[in-house]
């Protein structure tokens, strides 16, 4: 294990969440300032070509066609895993039973028996595994997180959760691979793992649900049309132990681009945020006069940490990036040894339960406990 | 029946609705400018005095402190029924068998038997009957449901609806009517039925539900402390054909006082509308270049009949007790034969259905077809 | 002058505010339940048959084709004034004459000196005046009001106005009256008063201006073009005192429907609100730990006076024509010597002294003192 | 200079600026991904001992507490000026005498001759020098630019800029260097230049100005209490050309922590956009039916470039952070001889121009060409 100096990072997979883990990688020694600088040691993509031209880009010393090399490689202490999820579990599991710590894309895998066999290569490993919910990461959501555990809005009593994109929601774009039941259930296993991230990290894990998914398109244009496999929209009644509440999923919402809504019911209050204006959390309080009561709208900034480290100004705005920054810090504060903000693979393993438990739901149309 | 003047109105009831009934009694005439004022001719209140009093206040000829009198009154031509909901049934029906049309508000009856009967009587009547769903006279959901119709947003394949208020918020006030059972299911039918109203008008009647229902406070403040029999909350997943949809209902949702929250998602579009901000509704059409797309928001104007009638400038805004004035206008033309946009007692039997399934799916904790 | 009974209304002019001011009349009674329903008695327009036709429609008693006899009236307790403003002076210097209370629309005249000669005639009455300067009358704005009065946001230092419609955005359009020096200087009275009526109860009066206009469409379509001779856009730095400024007026603002946004800046918090949006203020609080601070939007409710006159529940929504109706109470209370919330001529004179020194800062380029 | 690989990069000052460029420099090549990564090359401080610190924390190779060792590093092809802008004219002049680009932040200079110092030498030397006017980068911003210039809105005739924040807003805080005159005017330099970037792009260079200044607090908190220098509040009226507007600053607007709110009115139609939502504009285009018409909210997205570089879904956020590499990228780009989007030294000019004539219009109370 490299001390002294900065941890030896490989990278499996190169496509969007790959780029945003290099981008994490170079960014969070200079954004913190606390931290050894890592080093980009190994990259890992289907070809040698393809591995060498990203290295470059990427900025990492070596390229291999084969993961596996990858993963042997002693000067590599972390594992980025970020290719397609029907190979977490294998490239999660080698890595780290080759002693490596672990940071996975979500969710851990297609199949709950694979995400348990991770979970039990964490175990026997004793390393440092995080699953990448990088919207638990965001000063916003961590400052809601703050605000429920200080009591601003009294006992947590209700949930509401929608998360919403359009990418499916033209009906004459071709069949493509999201439409066949090898990607998934659909909105439900896709969508719905972001929306329990939160849950579990404000709230806690989903006890009983009910599940109904919908198709927008039956069918979707091909040689003849094709039938959908899969389910665009999914709507889930919840109990997360007394909490009652719901969550809506939506990947053909036609204008929706990155929305992940949720309102937090108290006791004495309300909070309520969405993803596509993510530097703003808001807060009914109700305390004081009447008359002066009303939902309060909090711009991030310096005091809601670890805004201050990417700006020294409020309210100017972090980005989606920047939340892989910040788990990129808690990983190394983990590693560390230091108390650490981050879903590993054991709270991980809640999640994909409770996404199998819907499913079983939708197929049997009945409440099903988690 | 009078004929040339004004129609006879008689009243009964003078609480919120009833006030608003007659502040609409008052102005439709003045608003629209081409109908005869209708004579404010009898109100009738629980006792003599304060329906002399209150007919002084709100400009009524006669005052009754017996109900049965208005409804024989041959000046009467159309009764406002705006009692408590239990005393719907016996009055509408009263009214309509001595020949006088009905304006009653919203629901029908707390029993669905005497909705039935209600529409029984209706029938036979051959009289006008509407109910007081007045959120479907607002000219931002009729423009909504104008682009429906005009396939603004293509074929609608899934709605959301949210109603909040936080009137029961309060866990530590006092126990009160609204907390046992005589009051109704709680959130679902006090609640439930003005969603589905606007579901009804939008897209039609549900077919399919499944509930849940949750008493954020089980016990409230009283004596010993006293069990809680309504349940503030309630979440519907329902299916109203092939339109699949939640209703999320919450009336102890701090911060929220009006908030009747709904989405309806096309095949090429989105549309979105808040009745907390009543004058303004949401369109996103995926038309045109992707990089312009956006959601508008379209603030009600002279162009959106009737707001035309009341201000001659648009963005000027209506108010709640103008809707009542818009359902006034509404009745007295289906009275004289023309076509109008009214929720009547047929239409209102498919909303009590509803709720009631809703109620029997919570119990049986299982999908009901309405 | 009545007694033990309604007052007696006379109503000169039919056009929007005409007709606002016969729905207020109405519905002034109805709506607070504590004042006697006024009479009304007596309408006037340019011909006696239109007369004749509107006091049906709006409820009149008696109609008019020349105004003189309204005003000779002695069943006429109070005259409402809602002619085009050249008008004005004329008609309630006479019926200030003739004993009646006056209610006229803003602004008093188009000219200085007859404005004066209002307040003249005002002052040797002895009756009661007043400006329709709804906008006042929000419950939001009147909360503005008090909220600034208890020092919520400490001692204003400075304030942002702008006034926005697009009525006049229309380059193409024919040329018509607005565009026509006769109509007036263009935004800057057209619209400056408005804001200037809520500067004046918010703040203050106005004590220094510089004023600077401009014409997006310097000709209008007509036979060979016509040359424009108003401004539709003026802009104004002011200094209220120790105050300083900004009134931003835009009557060709594609997009602003009825746009009065105003920010209050204090050495304790902001203040902000926008009329296209008129039952919400905003107000951020210096207060509490910073990172709980934030704008809090307050939904006018039954605790903002007199909302709970029309509504019974929070939220639901006034309407623009319902200020007037408020206003209309607040005349009735002063004519009956309680404290009153109004801008009575006296008050408007500072307002029309104000929009006049900004006509003169603009001609000579240079700043003026009101 | 460098050849077949990345840039050499010389970095003076390590404040937020500083690391802000760094951030950049780092992330520049993996998010794009079409340029060699640029090295690292140099980093000055004021002291060894620090700039050795930050070296190693931001990943330089080389540290000196002397500047202009860094200037004379052939290593070195591109300066980043990042230090208190009194030593902005020093520092840029010495490193376009050495033959190297540079990136300066703004404002050029706190004297308008040591701007038009730093324009000969640059003038002189032929090297790529770029002013750090971040915002002009946003997607958001450059969409407006490209919206205008596709005539969506028509032609421009109006503009209205705020910028305001709320770091000055206590005036219980102690009197600091922001309030020495020493430190620039206030508002009207601190800030102006930021709206004055974005009006430069969009519409073009100011022509005429009238300004105020005010301040809310004239003596701060220290030993007797010590007389403000400077102003935190200034507006301006101004004209572009044929295009009139405003320019309104407060650096004492509570609750104002990043706000820069635009707004452009043309013929037909407005583009408004506010600094705190900065992944949103607004436009409202006066075209199809009127009852269509509103203010779209327009996300930027993959289509709105060089999102896409960052993020491959929509909606999804950039942050501040973000703009600063984007601006690294447009340096590369014109180092290499393409067409790139930023403002140099040459049209900086015309913004400090712009701003020293606001200041001596408020001195001489009078409108001022620029």
């Amino acid at each position: 294990m490299a001390t002294g100096r900065g941890l030896g990072v490989g990278l499996i997979g190169t496509g969007y969440m790959g780029k945003c883990h290099a981008l994490a990688w170079n960014a969070v020694a200079p954004t913190f300032g606390d931290v050894a600088r890592p080093r980009l040691v190994h990259l890992a993509e289907s070809s040698a070509d393809l591995a060498e031209r990203k290295a470059g880009e990427l900025g990492f010393e070596k390229a291999s066609g084969d993961w596996r090399r990858l993963v042997e490689d002693p000067e590599v202490d972390i594992v980025s895993v970020t290719t397609p999820n029907a190979f977490h579990a294998e490239m999660a599991i080698a890595a780290l039973d080759a002693g490596k710590h672990v940071w996975c894309e979500k969710p851990m895998a297609t199949a709950l028996a694979d995400a348990e066999a991770m979970l039990g290569a964490a175990e026997k490993s004793g390393r440092v595994t995080a699953l990448g919910y990088n919207y638990i990461q965001n000063p916003a959501t961590r400052h809601m997180k703050a605000l429920i555990e200080a009591g601003a809005i009294g006992t947590v009593n209700h949930v509401r959760f929608e998360m919403d994109e359009d990418f499916m929601a033209d009906g004459t774009a071709p069949f493509g691979w999201k439409s066949q039941k090898e990607s998934g259930y659909g909105a439900l296993d896709d969508f719905g793992v972001h929306p329990l991230s939160l849950l579990h990290v404000l709230v806690g894990p989903v006890t009983e649900v009910i599940a109904d998914c919908a198709m927008p398109y039956p069918t979707r244009p091909a040689a003849g049309g094709r039938a959908v496999e899969t389910h665009d929209i999914a709507n889930i009644l919840i109990h997360a132990g007394a909490v009652s509440g719901s969550i809506l999923l939506n990947r053909s919402a036609w204008g929706r681009k990155g929305r992940i809504a949720v309102q937090v019911f108290g006791s004495e209050g309300t909070l309520a945020y969405d993803q596509e204006r993510m530097n703003e959390i808001q807060i009914y309080e109700a305390r004081g006069p009447l008359a002066g009561q009303g939902f309060r709208t909090i711009l991030t900034g310096t005091v809601h940490p670890p805004y201050d480290k990417f700006i020294p100004a409020p309210g100017h705005g972090l980005g989606f990036n920047d939340l892989k920054v910040i788990e990129a810090r808690e990983i190394l504060k983990k590693i560390a040894g230091e108390p650490a903000h981050l879903i590993d693979f054991s709270a991980g393993i809640a999640i994909e339960r409770a996404v199998h438990a819907m499913a079983r739901s939708f197929a049997e149309r009945a409440w099903v406990r988690v």
